[in-house]
């Protein structure tokens, strides 16, 4: 029944893999609603909404595959030190990715609701939201990959950028709303979608510790206000 | 230096016990963030405000405290089976009550800026809502210790209510808003608030999931809708 010490040590470094590879994927799968459900708030274009509104399937069934390949990994193999960091931050991972997916969908709800209605200005500043949201998640898993410590805390720095967004979109609408009570119901739904943006940089965010813990084994969470 | 087995399965148990009582500390805490900002809402009352917006430190910390015992746990004495489901249970709710401490700093601020305008009505709902969800993160922690599948199935059942009464509020201050004007930004913030306090259900919800899959090892996320 025993199996060689470096067969069991090359299959556990290959499920490790397989592991962040697919954990790669659903941040590529939940990327991609956000980016898809953006556009179609944008370009009022239902179909595309409602393409986000139904695809969220493929993401919620990635997050219980990681779970289970997580737990798999603890209980079959009892890694040590820098492989049980790395998988007990998988595990939190998934958990934001999945909450990633589930803000795609409130967007594309927000989306359908404000094509119900007449524009009430050129979407300029959300959808520069979104790039940096997108790119702040990106960067946040290529840095878990990569244990790239510079790459995490420069997302920790971009998170700064959403939320000066989010305060200029929610000024910006509430002087319409003030003006004109029928552009209300409309920029309710606009500033939803800003706080659904800096919620995704959120959880960027909550990943890009996840690895500057993982990376410097240093807990940086709740410290934000105290550097130089 | 090796110890009796016993000694360290006795120890090992100690421990578990002793990152529970951490964790309902925890629970407690936030809790009890939740139900002063709200009553700072309602009372507008700005030392109960200004203590919930610097009072978050000791849910941080332990925060902090739970992760690294849930680390020195798995590294040690590699647990399996059940007690590493419970662990990584304790890794996520961490997460959950985490961020249940950080809405209700958000609930202090919106507050914070409500109090600043004149009432718009009579506050109920919203001290309705906070009660439900107050209850439901107390029963969902209470599930994960007593290991009671039932209390959790009806954690995840009281989430419908949040949700209908959220819905309830938004239609309630979106005639206020289209009424007057002036109503347009304290209604803002008690939107706002329905919301922390509707996700403060979804973490409660998170954590009666992560209960029913420890004691019954079956992954209930992700199958809302098909249940009978």
């Amino acid at each position: 029944m025993s199996e060689p010490v470096e067969r069991v040590v090359r299959h556990f470094q290959e499920e490790l893999e397989q592991l962040k590879t697919r954990l790669l994927e659903m941040g590529g799968l939940a990327e991609e609603n956000v980016r898809l459900a953006v556009k179609g708030l944008v370009d009022r274009d239902h179909d595309l909404i409602d393409r986000v509104l139904v695809g969220d399937e493929p993401v919620n069934s990635l997050h219980i595959e990681l779970d289970s390949r997580c737990f798999t990994l603890l209980a079959l193999y009892q890694p040590m030190a820098a492989d049980l960091r790395t998988i007990v931050a998988v595990v939190k991972i998934n958990t934001d990715l999945e909450r990633v997916g589930d803000l795609a969908v409130n967007i594309a709800e927000a989306a359908r609701r404000y094509a119900s209605h007449a524009p009430i200005k050129k979407l300029i500043d959300i959808p520069r939201m979104a790039s940096i949201a997108q790119t702040m998640l990106r960067d946040a898993l290529d840095a878990f990959v990569r244990r790239d410590l510079a790459l995490a805390q420069n997302v920790i720095i971009e998170d700064d950028r959403l939320d000066a967004l989010k305060t200029q979109i929610f000024r910006e609408l509430l002087t319409f709303m003030l003006q004109d009570p029928s552009t209300i119901e409309p920029a309710l739904d606009l500033i939803l979608v800003s706080r659904h943006l800096e919620r995704i940089g959120d959880h960027a965010t909550n990943i890009a510790e996840d690895v500057i813990f993982i990376v410097s084994a240093r807990d940086v969470r709740h410290h934000a206000g105290e550097g130089a």
